[in-house]
């Protein structure tokens, strides 16, 4: 037997014994429902991630809904493109811009305040309705850490939200009572960032 | 003055601070190229926060490649989705899906070597048009971990590629010398994951 033949033969038994683990975790997973989501951390991906998956329910004939409570900036890419998803496949995707930027930006915070309660009043109907499959409520974490929203009655309506309804909420520093409530957790770790290398934020890239 | 001023005063007099801080790191920030992205780690996000940015990157009239190493499944949202985009605005983005699922199923390494390297062929004449704002290398750091591709011209092709055109890597395991090119990279962390639950992986949400 050739040296590179024994190794090409290890390397399937191994793969073989890859399938057999990776076949029995899909076996145990037969649950099927609606999963809660939070993306925090401090590093990249964490609203993009959602905006990927917003694509991958529409691809799947789900309707979805955004609700975006930190507006950074009114020409986003992805508020572009979901805007023109929606004209082109009616119903598919409901997008809300709430507020006017990040606190340090407007520097009024019950003006903040009341945009933040008016856009979860907006989540809520969505949390509510069994014909949406994927809500999304983007920078939700802030409402938390400015004060805005007690956690409690988003907690009740996220647990009493359809049964298939999938949620992803992003932000930074997530309360812990959501992060225990949730069922996948990522804490995107910042490892590098162009940014601090001098590199201007990007459209097409970073919004 | 009543209490709820105060603190309203307070925090308004943080948010000045803060604004100010990051108004500086934003003046700092004014090189415009493009931009090198890996997302790597064990966590959720790293492909479909590329997808996210697919989106992002067509709202802005941007030009898209996304090149899948491997392919887990034939019937995913995001490519379904990406497709009938693609129809609709047409030149928008190219969809391709090399190899036959990780190498635990295919359980033939030089199969998916072979694949591998077709696929790298592909993304190469992407990374070398001008045209393409944008390069999604899906599952790559599979392809170093298999020993599929050597890491050297796949650095160089990086290196020489259209200065205006971002990258975005994902993967597990993502190789130093990779990590060291980057302009930006995160890490999803896992906390936590439906799957492990019992949930099987859901339609419109995985995959």
């Amino acid at each position: 037997m050739s040296e590179e033949q024994g190794r090409e033969d290890r390397h399937n038994t191994r793969m073989q014994r890859k399938k057999a683990v990776v076949d029995e975790k899909i076996a145990a997973a037969q649950v099927e429902r609606g999963v809660l989501v939070i993306n925090t951390g401090n590093g990249k991906g964490k609203s993009s991630s959602a905006f990927g998956v917003v694509a991958r329910a529409i691809g799947h004939g789900m309707k979805v809904a955004v609700i975006q409570f930190v507006k950074g900036r009114s020409d986003t890419g992805e508020e572009d493109f979901y805007r023109r998803v929606a004209e082109w496949m009616p119903g598919s995707v409901s997008w809300h811009v709430s507020g006017e930027g990040f606190t340090w930006e407007t520097q009024d915070s019950s003006r903040d305040a009341a945009a933040a309660r008016a856009a979860w009043e907006l989540a809520r109907n969505y949390l509510a309705d069994p014909g949406i499959g994927l809500v999304v409520l983007d920078e939700f974490t802030y409402a938390f850490k400015y004060g805005w929203l007690d956690v409690a009655p988003v907690l009740a309506a996220l647990a009493g939200r359809p049964p298939m309804q999938h949620v992803i909420i992003t932000g930074r520093g997530a309360p812990e009572a959501l992060i225990a409530a949730a069922d996948t957790v990522t804490d995107m770790t910042l490892i590098k960032h162009a940014f601090k290398a001098g590199v201007k934020a990007m459209p097409g890239l970073e919004w």
